[in-house]
C-alpha cells in the first residue's frame, strides 16, 4: 500500500518535471525555458572568454569555477531530463538529447587530462562546450517553415550543388594550370578553393590571379558566376513567394483580397467573413 | 487687456512657427525643408572634412568658426522647436528631439575640455556632430513602405538570425579548433567574427583558413552558407511582391488586370473605370 | 534647273545615307551596324593595349598608326550622321550625338599637346577615346526593359538610398571613433567608405578592424546589412515579377494558363484561340 | 548458318550492353552507374592529390599505378561505349562522347613526353584528367530545368551583360586616369578587371583605390552596381516564380489553391479530384 502510494507521488512529479522541462504553455514551463536561454548564452560567452589567451592567463581560476557551475547545472538538466521523459531512450537518441550529453560530458573528460600534457586534446573539450548553443535550436519552433522552403526545393538546391561541384572542379583545375604554384595555385585543391571563394563573392584575397590570362578568366567566371548564384535566391524566393499565394482560404470571397493574416476573421478590405 | 492681446499675438506667432517648421505643406514649410536639408548635409560635410588630419591643421581655423556657426544655426532651430512644439516634452523626448539635442550638444560639451588635454574626450564629441545626418530622416517618410516589408517578416527574420547565431558560432569554434591561435585565429570570438565574414560573402581576407582541412570546411561553409543567405532575400522579395499582387482595390473588374498605379483612374488596358 | 537637280540627288543621297546609318531594317543597315559594332570593339581593344606599359614601348609607331585609323574612320562617320540627320542640332546635342563627338575628338586634341611634356593631358586625352564603347549603347535596345523595372521603384530605391546614406555615416563615425587613426580608420570618410565597402559585402579588406569591439560592431552592420541589402533585390524582383504577370491579353480564356509568350496565338496548354 | 547465329548473339550482347551501359532503368544500369559515378569520383580525388607538391613527391609510385588503373578502366568503357552504341558517330562527337574521349586520352599521351623535360606539357595532361567530373553531367538529368530558367531569360541575360561590359569598361578607364600606375592601376584592362571584382562585389582587395577621389568613385560604383547586379537576381526568381504560378492543370477546380504537386491527384485543401 505504501509502496504504490511512493509510486503514486513519483509518478506525479514525473508528469510536473516534464511539463516545466518539456513543454512551455505553463507558467512554470516558461521560467524554465528563460533560465535555460540565458544560462546556455552565459556559459558560451564564458567559454569564449576563457578562449581568448590574455583573459584566460588573468582570470583562469574563476573562468574555472564559472565553468564548473555551468557544467554542473546542465548535468542536473540532462539527468531531470532522462528521469522525466516519457520515452527515455527514444530522448537520449534524439538530436537534442545528444546535444544535451555534449553539453555536459568535455567538462569530466577534461579531468581525466587534468594532470597530463595533452594540451591539444583539453583545447578541444573545452571549446566543444559552446556547441552548448545548438541547444537553443529547442526554441527557434517557427524554423520549421524556413526549413520546409528549403526542404521543399531539396530537388532543385541539389542538381544546382552538382552543377557548382563540377564547375569550380574544372574551373579551379584551369587556372591551376594557366596561373601555376608560382602565383599562388599550387595544387589543384587549391584553386578549387579559390574557384570557390569567387564564386560565391566571398573574394578573401588570399589568392589572386597574376597574370591577364588569368585574370580575364577570373572575370568571365565572376560575370558568368553571377546568373549562376542568382538561381538558389531565385528558387527560394519563389518558393516562398508561391507558399504565400497558393493559401487559398485566407483569400476574400467578395473582393478576393489575398494575404490576409493566418488568424484573421474578416476580410481587412471589405469586412466580408473569411469563413473559416 | 494688454497682456491678453500680447498672448494672442505670441500664440500667433507660436502657430505660424510650427506651420514653418513642423509642417511642410506650405511654401514657408517647404523653404524651411529644404534650407534644413542643405544646412545638415553641408553641417555634416565640415565635420568629415575636420576629421582628415592633414586638412584638420592647415584650416583649423576657419574649420572651427564653420563648425560654431552651424552649432548655433541648430541651437537656434532646436530652441524653436521646443518654443513652438504642441507638446513640450513629448518633442523633447522624441526619436527627433533627442537628435536635435545631439546635433546641438557637442560644441557646447567641447568647450569645457578646451584648455585641457582629454584629447580623445573632444575627438569623440567632434565626431558626434557627425550624427546630424540623422536629421535627414524626417525627410524620408516613404521609408515606411520598406520598413513594413521589413516589420511584416520580422518573425521570419529573427528565426533566421537566430538560426544564424548558432551556426556561425558552431562554425566559429570548430575552425578555432582546427586552425588554432597560429593561423590567426586566436580565439573563439576571433572564429565567429571569421564566420560572419565569411557567411556574408564580405571576405576581408585579414583572418583566412591556411590549412586544407580548414579550407575544406570554409568551402562547405560558403556554398552551405548561400542557401542559407538566400533565405532573407526571399522573405523580403515575396513581402514585398505579395503586397504588389495583394492591392484589391486597383484590379480592373473587366479584364482583370492587376498592378494599376496607385492613383489611376481607369484601366491602363481596356480603358473600364477602376470605380475607387 | 540644273540647281535644282543636284539639290534633288543630293537630297536623294542623304536619304540613303539616313537610312543605312540611322536605320536597321535594311540590309545595307544591317552591313552598316555590324561593322560599326566591329569597329568600336577592335577600336576600344586598341586603346586598352595602348594602355599597357611594356606593350606600348614594343608597338607604339604601329599601335599609333591603328588608332589614327580608327580616329579617321569615326571623324568620316560624325561628318556623315550629321549630314545626313533630318533634325541636325538635336542629333549634335543628343546622348549619342555627343558620344560620337567624344569618340573622334581625343585624337587632335592629342595633336596640340605632342611635342609638349604634359603627359597627364596625353594619358587622359588618348584612355578618353575608350568611351567609344558607350556608342554600343545604340544597339542595346532592349535595355529598355530593365531601365522601365528600374525606373518603375525608383522612388523606393531613392528613399533606400537616402537610408543607406544616414547608415553608413553614422557607422562610419562610429567605427572611426572605435579604431582610430591607428588602426586605418584615419578620417570620418576612410570610415564611410569602409561601410560602404562592408554594407555592400564587397569587402576589400585594405582597411579592417583591429580591436575586438571594432570587430563586434562590424559584425553586426554585416548582419543587419544583410537584411538592409536584400531590400532592393526584393524591390527589383517583385517589379519584374508583377510586371510578368499583370499582363492580362494573353491570359487563355478556356483555361486560365497565363505567362504565354508575347507573340504566341493559341493557348499552349489547350489550343483555345488568345484572340488578340 | 553459324556466322548468322555468332551475329545474332553479338546483337544479343550489344543490346545487354546497351542497356546497361546507356540506360538506367534496369537493376544493371543502375549498378553501373553507381559504380561510374565513385570511379569518376575517386580518380579526380587521385588527379587533385597528385597535383599537390609534397604528395606528388612521396607517393609517386602508387598514385602513378591508381592513375593508371582509372585510365585503363576508363578506356575499356570508352570502348564499349562505341561498339555498343546505336550510332557510333554520333555517340563519337555528341558532348558525353568528347569528355570520355578526354577521360582516356592524356594518361597515353603523357607516355610519349615520359623521357623528355617537356614538364609544362605533362602536368596539363595530368590535369586535362580532372575533366573527368564533366561525365557527371550525366547524370544530372534534372539540370535542365534551371537550365530553361536561364534560358528563358537568355535575352534579358544579354542585354545586361552588354550594359555591363559598357559600365565596367568606362569605369575601368575612369579609375585608371584618376588613381593611374603608382596606385596598382596599371592598364586599362586592369581597371576593368577591378571594376568586374568591385560590381560583382567579389572585392579580393589585391587592386584597391588609395586616392579619395578614387574611393568616392568606388563608393559610387558599389551603391549603383547594388541596384545594376540586383536585376539577374529578379530577371530569374521572377521566371521561376511565374512558372510555377503559370502550371494551369495542378489548380483546384473546387477552392481554387494552386501549386499542387506535379503529382497530386486530389486537392490537399478540399479533397476534390484534380481531374487530370
Amino acid at each position: 500500500m505504501k509502496a504504490n502510494s511512493i509510486q503514486k507521488d513519483q509518478n506525479k512529479i514525473k508528469d510536473i518535471l516534464y511539463t516545466i522541462i518539456f513543454e512551455s504553455n505553463t507558467i512554470g514551463g516558461k521560467i524554465f525555458d528563460i533560465l535555460l536561454i540565458v544560462a546556455i548564452l552565459l556559459s558560451c560567452i564564458v567559454v569564449m572568454v576563457h578562449s581568448s589567451l590574455e583573459l584566460q592567463i588573468e582570470y583562469e581560476s574563476t573562468l574555472y569555477a564559472v565553468e564548473w557551475f555551468f557544467s554542473i547545472l546542465f548535468t542536473i538538466e540532462y539527468a531531470l531530463r532522462i528521469y522525466s521523459a516519457k520515452n527515455k531512450w527514444m530522448y537520449i537518441f534524439s538530436f537534442y538529447g545528444i546535444i544535451d550529453f555534449i553539453s555536459t560530458l568535455p567538462s569530466y573528460v577534461e579531468l581525466l587530462y587534468a594532470g597530463t600534457q595533452i594540451l591539444i586534446l583539453i583545447r578541444i573539450f573545452r571549446v566543444l562546450r559552446v556547441f552548448r548553443i545548438l541547444k537553443l535550436f529547442r526554441f527557434i519552433n517557427a524554423s520549421k517553415y524556413l526549413l520546409n522552403a528549403i526542404v521543399a526545393s531539396r530537388h532543385k538546391i541539389m542538381v544546382f550543388f552538382g552543377f557548382l561541384l563540377t564547375i569550380v572542379t574544372s574551373m579551379g583545375a584551369l587556372m591551376y594550370i594557366i596561373e601555376g604554384p608560382e602565383n599562388g595555385f599550387t595544387s589543384i585543391p587549391k584553386g578549387i578553393y579559390w574557384a570557390i571563394v569567387t564564386l560565391t563573392t566571398v573574394g578573401y584575397g588570399d589568392i589572386a590571379p597574376q597574370t591577364l590570362l588569368g585574370q580575364s578568366l577570373a572575370s568571365v567566371i565572376m560575370i558568368l558566376g553571377y546568373a549562376i548564384i542568382a538561381v538558389p535566391t531565385g528558387i527560394i524566393s519563389s518558393e516562398i513567394t508561391s507558399a504565400k499565394l497558393s493559401r487559398p482560404s485566407k483569400s476574400c470571397s467578395n473582393c478576393s483580397k489575398l494575404n490576409h493574416d493566418d488568424n484573421a476573421k474578416y476580410c481587412d478590405h471589405c469586412g466580408t467573413s473569411l469563413g473559416d
